[in-house]
């Protein structure tokens, strides 16, 4: 079987929010995507697109993707943030995820960004040593912090009524 | 002294770089700054500007700076990721980041984004406890991987030299 990349189109949007969903199960968070398949395409391939996506089809099928933005480092300059790099459980093992994730570099070396940047999950050893093995640094010493929607509401009332 | 806020222009770059380099040394990593304030005027206010910024300042001296830019969930949405919040050493405890970091999230409420993200060092408990206090999570296991740009020529070179 012959592993096709290529751009995202509109259309494919409905296969990405499927395996979005699927990495959601695997990090233990399926209730977490609130996202829908209209929101994809018109955030992804309006006048000001907020993403890029790469999709890996086998037979006309799509088994994996890597969907990705640009970032800013204030200490190095442009970079790319890849959001997400998500293979078909029943598709691993056959270097898809590799492919997909060299895909993004040769993108990101061509456009000369400064760096490329994700986030993985510290019980992952198995993605981490992989990540290692190709040049990339993994850090212990960072946390990621979020704040939503709904909390920033209420932190802001709560600035007024004080 | 009134502490003022507002939005960032080109001229404004010079003071921001000096925070940047601040902060570099704050966080043990004094070498790792290789931007310039032209990279950084280039940057952020060309035709697509790569990030925003909003200085505080004292008696028109700029004092501390938030620096941010869109990114993209994959569950929620659009998103904003604080990249910098940054106040002089001599000038903290007044607030100031505090104001800074309240400024980006009415930001992000008021043009409807998902939510803020950040990375915050896991010794910084001050800044951590600030954080979770205004209702921010803070993730443990969530590693921040990256890649840079000589990392990825020597990735790219060696798979054509296999």
């Amino acid at each position: 079987m012959e592993l096709k990349l290529r751009k995202a189109v509109k259309s494919d949007m409905y296969s990405v929010l499927e395996l979005i969903k699927e990495l959601a199960i695997f990090e233990n968070e399926p209730e977490a995507v609130s996202i829908s398949e209209q929101t994809l395409i018109d955030d992804g391939f309006g006048e000001k697109p907020a993403f890029k996506v790469f999709v890996a089809e086998l037979e006309n099928k799509i088994v994996g993707m890597a969907l990705f933005y640009e970032r800013y480092s204030t200490w190095k300059g442009k970079s790319i943030h890849l959001e997400d790099l998500i293979v078909q459980n029943n598709h691993r093992g056959k270097g898809i995820g590799l492919s997909l994730y060299t895909k993004v570099l040769k993108y990101a070396h061509v456009n000369q960004f400064k760096r490329v940047a994700w986030e993985v999950l510290d019980w992952n050893k198995v993605a981490i040593d992989f990540y290692k093995s190709t040049g990339a640094k993994v850090f212990d010493l960072w946390r990621v912090a979020q704040i939503d929607e709904i909390s920033i509401t209420k932190y802001l009332q709560n600035l007024k009524s004080n």
